[in-house]
């Protein structure tokens, strides 16, 4: 085992600089392809090198010069997924955005076929030390993006400075992924409100203030 | 695909009946924990009957025949989790009662040999419908043990008598399983601390009644 496929060492040329026309933009966009369907259909275990190279139409050498093995290809594929230009919503209101944080994780999963790529990197995550770091980075630039809806917040006087903006953002998504991801419980509008409303009351009692112990 | 192996009809003949000293009893023990050793060391898609043959000493055809095949065996194994006398905390008020249950995921979690079980069911989930279905089953079974924690409180006159007892149990666990089966980042004392007081600042702001629009 080598550090060559892991996330820090795939050469990600084009990181943060989209090349939507070049010709290696579309290598890595076709690789990224094929290392979704190939996880939504065979698992993490069951995606292969040969699978990429036949899927993205890419050479098997090229794709170990470039990628270092499957764990840089699955890293790659999320870091892609933190390119795009999503913001949080911006509704004048904590609550409003809460909500609005918490419906769009709704959204994302009740259609099966949007819902397919994020389980299955949940899934390698749990069973590839190399995928669970890239997912873990791929949350922290998500969640990082999401705490601009605390500091609007605090900026309007809705939440104190010392709130620990990370935990409040991530709690929001926290009861949606549980049953998403963990239970396997379906979720709806109604569970997504509660989980804004519950963070609402615990942000105004206090809770999430870092000098709270 | 036929139903024989759907959690369903996999002949369970000891549920919640428990014969420790039986030989049916010790061969389903055995099947369960050569299940349990091949999910943690090669994941779902890894997991062959031929493997839990091998590590169970258990006749392919008995395998077979009393299980359906290995989505009956990952399910019975998830069952055999639900058979233990595992009761949540009693600590004399919700707020010491939701910190318990808190700090039992934390600690549950922390030793990475008593990890790898259920994070090997939660990936299985993600890969296997059968496996999903079962690992749906014995969370409600968690988490309905542990609504006694909210009916104590409703009792004591700490959370009114409409509360959603499934959704607050549920709000407990959420911040941590989020960080353990999908960020994979690690928890501590101070997550569950913050994640109890949070759902007891809900409580108390009446989210979780079923009234509560």
């Amino acid at each position: 085992m080598t550090d060559s496929g892991t996330p820090e060492s795939a050469p990600v040329a084009t990181h943060g600089t989209r090349r939507p026309g070049g010709r290696t933009a579309r290598t890595r966009v076709a690789v990224r392809d094929a290392v979704l369907t190939g996880l939504t259909e065979h698992g993490y275990p069951g995606l292969t090198v040969e699978y990429v190279a036949e899927h993205s139409g890419v050479h098997k050498t090229t794709l170990y010069r470039r990628w270092g093995g499957l764990e840089g290809m699955v890293a790659d594929a999320l870091d892609m997924a933190c390119e795009d230009d999503w913001t949080p919503p911006d509704t004048g209101s904590l609550e409003g955005d809460l909500r609005a944080l918490a419906r769009q994780v709704v959204d994302s999963f009740a259609d099966p076929a949007r819902a397919a790529a994020p389980t299955a990197f949940v899934a390698a995550a749990l069973q590839s030390p190399q995928a669970a770091s890239a997912l873990r980075d791929f949350y922290t630039v998500r969640f990082t993006r999401c705490e601009a809806v605390v500091a609007r917040a605090v900026t309007r006087g809705e939440a104190a400075p010392d709130i620990d903006a990370g935990a409040v953002v991530r709690a929001v998504s926290a009861p949606l992924f549980l049953r998403l991801f963990v239970t396997r419980e379906p979720v709806d509008e109604a569970a997504a409100d509660r989980s804004a409303a519950a963070v609402l009351a615990a942000v105004r009692a206090g809770v999430y203030s870092l000098g709270a112990g």
